[in-house]
């Protein structure tokens, strides 16, 4: 193998570029040229491919978004599409591509491999909501972004004896609310793996305030419902002094915290590890703290992500 | 004098605390006993009053909401009312009132010194818009907290080459939209001091594509429209792939900046020279780096903020 | 089981509250009263022990330091003392005891073990050299911390094409200095886990100017030498317009990151979990993300911390 | 006027970014060309000149450093040099140069302005020692990097009941410290522009402990002394478990906040201002709000920085 080649696709987030500087500088360790294809899918079908040198690296392991850029490329889902990008990236003498991102683009990288170009997947979304893996690249940056927005909402709350409500992102994963939602203290915490009952969540208000904790806090996922939608479920039940929030956007980009760079780092470096060894097809993760692989044929098609439920109920044992 | 007290009404705002420790501590230095008065002037009239001591200011002036906590309360603007709350500081032997807040909380303070007890008032309103001052307590917090924000939404906008309207806080002022939309590099910021041509901006978005700026930011403050209602008008002059989010209730709490700190401390310690030389009747105010202290009565009655509406033709030369 | 106590003991590491917070909640959501231990085994000898409310908790999860306090207290060492400190337990009728610290803090809840009194201890430092445990309370927002001060570095390194040399916190343990290096693309990371070749290391150096990267970043661990005597042993091997930078106390305290917040909420919780179902003389600890306890006298006596020394292989395939 | 330069000189402070964006967006705006000088002097000297496009400067203003790299270039206090400079702008057809940065910057803009050529200084270093203005840009990213860090100071030095001592700093100025102090709530503030009395301090501490306030924060200006020399002093004055700090160079980088981001965009935008109305030779500043030029020699040569040392007094009245 001599060239490879690296490209970011879907929604934005946190340590790709911390992920392409790692597919680069291991594979330039290795002795293999590296190739950036910017605008994701679209670019490949393009041919926007260039070479990345060392010092194109530099610094970007601190810094949010992709480099690369993204795109939204629906086309690629027709064959011929398919076959024109990897007629690109062998008109550049690329022999295996690397693709960072979520869902969709891995059945990118799942529709290579089927036409026979080696390619493999790393899981870069905040929503962690991947197949194979603990956690995806940006889950642990967009759990601490709305971890901080909501420590600043607890200090209007607290100032005010208000009950707020937050929608926070992840899809159709409740992992960012949960995650968050502990770490703030929340009084609920509402994912879409389960249900949940109005009454109760009302009630508990309730009980805070007989019990001297006069202000409320409660995070829903994206998944669930919108803020709005549940508060006005909840006003149905009592007067709270409620407030409707959507955290939104800012929980994509930002700076990476030390995790999450750490956790693209060793993702890309394994990713051209597994392509030196001839391997391909793969879906590359962390499980139990250990890297691992998977067919990515098989992952996306026979696996789903389980969130961890049980945080729900250690919330409950220590909520007020 | 022997006796003052000190509450927060309004809206909070990160530094606060940090007034209500200046307030405390300035006098407790002059010899003075400090009261602080519980849940704003709800507190006042039910007498939730209590002495502070030093140790319960410890570490306050790092943190964001107001310890004294806030509450809405209406009734005040009755007589009858506000006579009562008259009655409560007399019956604690209180000489004189520092209120730390907003439009509304001044108002408060008028009355009472209609009434002919002390007061004096603070500006502490993350919106920047109180009468007689040229910064507020709050305000560098929160265009920090939108700087923030934006930076991250910038990082997703360069990614996926959109354009993104931000809804920022301000009540009527432009000030927050100005201030973080300078810092961020927006491509227009939209104010309700000002009128605007979406036409315009729309131009601006095209012209910035041509020219290879692929995303753009636009900010806009929450006296002029939504975010939502702002997309649909820009929506019916192109295709931008544009979002629309609201910041929301962030913008609030968190921890103040030093330059908040500062300033509320500046604030503080002069609110209390002031009581000790015998005024009252003040809203204290900073103009030009000076502190400065006008007539509550005439500051409410015969003056309005002025926003520095020039920012929005500096950001206009130095945008893309 | 009727009665638990909590201390932290030893230095304070950030999570520390939320780790209080959560034997605390979760005890008493299991029927249990609680009680706090104030400045660790000297407030435990001297009687310092006092019930806490679920009131006392809230808002600690956002904190840094440990609101128990910490304090130096080598008379611990004698049985007298031990034994003075389990009576001053019995006579509260407190039952079991949940200890939060590092090493030293460790031994104090063996001692009370072998003792008879049934002690449970949560690691909790920044150094995350506890056996028995994958990551310590702290030890992720030490490295954010670490890593946020490294960025800020960097941007005066690049400006000034300057080497600089930057020892973090991390005891005998080289955890911090690998995380937090890895994280800023650091040229060199130097623990004490391994040996270093200075030429080797003055090689890199010249070798990244030959190629255009003019800056150098080299992170040290305290447990190798200080930052100047690296600095002085460097310069015999060139001139590379070095600094010496020691992060020193910031990378103690401050809000915990959001990891730091969950693993302490899953520590605690899971110690009472223990002492209800009538289990003591443990050492709490998260291994392959499943919580675990180990037999305190064992984990001290035969196991140490294993730093994953891989990471240096790996940062050294991703450097520039 | 058709072509200007602009470059930036000495230590870096964040904000440097904005004001070479703002100098160059103001001037494209104008219908100038601008042209960036990489290495400060040197580069000039050496003639390391590249015009600026629109799409260079985009995000510099959320960076920290400088883009344009800074260099010693001591050579550049010879006459024969400093023409040199002046052949390579002329080569290059630039009519004026704004230079950023501190007080030795100045120095080469005015060898410049003697030599007839014309040039612009605008005041960018974090220690804010410049005369002719009363903030520099740089200033309020130090020291609310100071305060964060003294937060994090104050966690661990309110567990262990400490006294810390921490070093900021400002070289032969007292800015940093008295900001970063007040926002702490400092025991005490050292700063270089008034004597301190050490028995004092170490009563303030005595007292503090005797009134319940265990812990004690000295912030002490780099241009007094070090903070390991002061805490000898203090150690011979009492025991008081006392730990010496020297913050250093993270004071330096990181994102600039957003009021050194305006502030930096007001000075670009106001120099090249100046420079269409054909003037030249001048020092910019901030003063009361207002901007303000002033001749750059007499600046230099008749004028000093005055550090405002009333809020040494004002921290006195609101320290514990």
């Amino acid at each position: 193998m001599k060239r490879i080649a690296v490209l970011t696709s879907g929604g934005d987030s946190s340590g790709m570029n911390a992920a392409v500087r790692a597919v680069s500088r291991a594979g330039m360790s290795a002795g293999l040229e590296v190739y950036g294809i910017n605008y994701g899918y679209k670019g490949l079908v393009e041919g926007d491919i260039v070479q990345l040198e060392p010092l194109d690296l530099d610094g970007r392991i601190a810094s949010g978004g992709t480099f690369l850029h993204s795109a939204r490329f629906p086309e690629f889902a027709e064959e011929s599409v398919q076959l024109k990008g990897i007629e690109q990236l062998k008109r550049h003498g690329i022999e295996a591509l690397v693709v960072i991102g979520g869902d969709g683009s891995y059945h990118g990288a799942l529709k290579l491999t089927k036409h026979g170009f080696n390619s493999i997947g790393i899981p870069g979304t905040i929503d962690n909501d991947i197949p194979g893996t603990d956690f995806t690249i940006g889950f642990d940056t967009a759990v601490n972004c709305a971890t901080e927005a909501l420590d600043r909402i607890n200090d209007t709350a607290r100032s005010h004896q208000r009950t707020f409500i937050v929608e926070v992102m992840g899809r159709g994963a409740g992992d960012i609310a949960l995650w968050s939602g502990i770490a703030c203290g929340a009084d609920a915490i509402i994912i879409p793996e389960r249900d949940y009952d109005i009454q109760e969540i009302a009630d508990i208000i309730v009980r805070n305030k007989e019990h001297g904790k006069e202000h409320s806090l409660i995070v829903i996922a994206e998944g669930v419902m919108s803020a709005d939608d549940f508060k006005r479920q909840l006003d149905e039940h009592g007067d709270f002094d409620s407030r409707a929030i959507t955290l939104g956007h800012i929980q994509r980009g930002g700076r990476p915290t030390a995790k999450d760079r750490v956790l693209a780092s060793l993702f890309g470096d394994y990713a051209v590890k597994l392509l030196l060894e001839g391997k391909g097809g793969l879906a590359i993760g962390i499980h139990n703290n250990e890297l691992e692989a998977h067919d990515i044929i098989d992952t996306l098609e026979n696996h789903k992500h389980h969130t961890d439920v049980a945080l729900q109920d250690l919330n409950n044992r220590l909520r007020f």
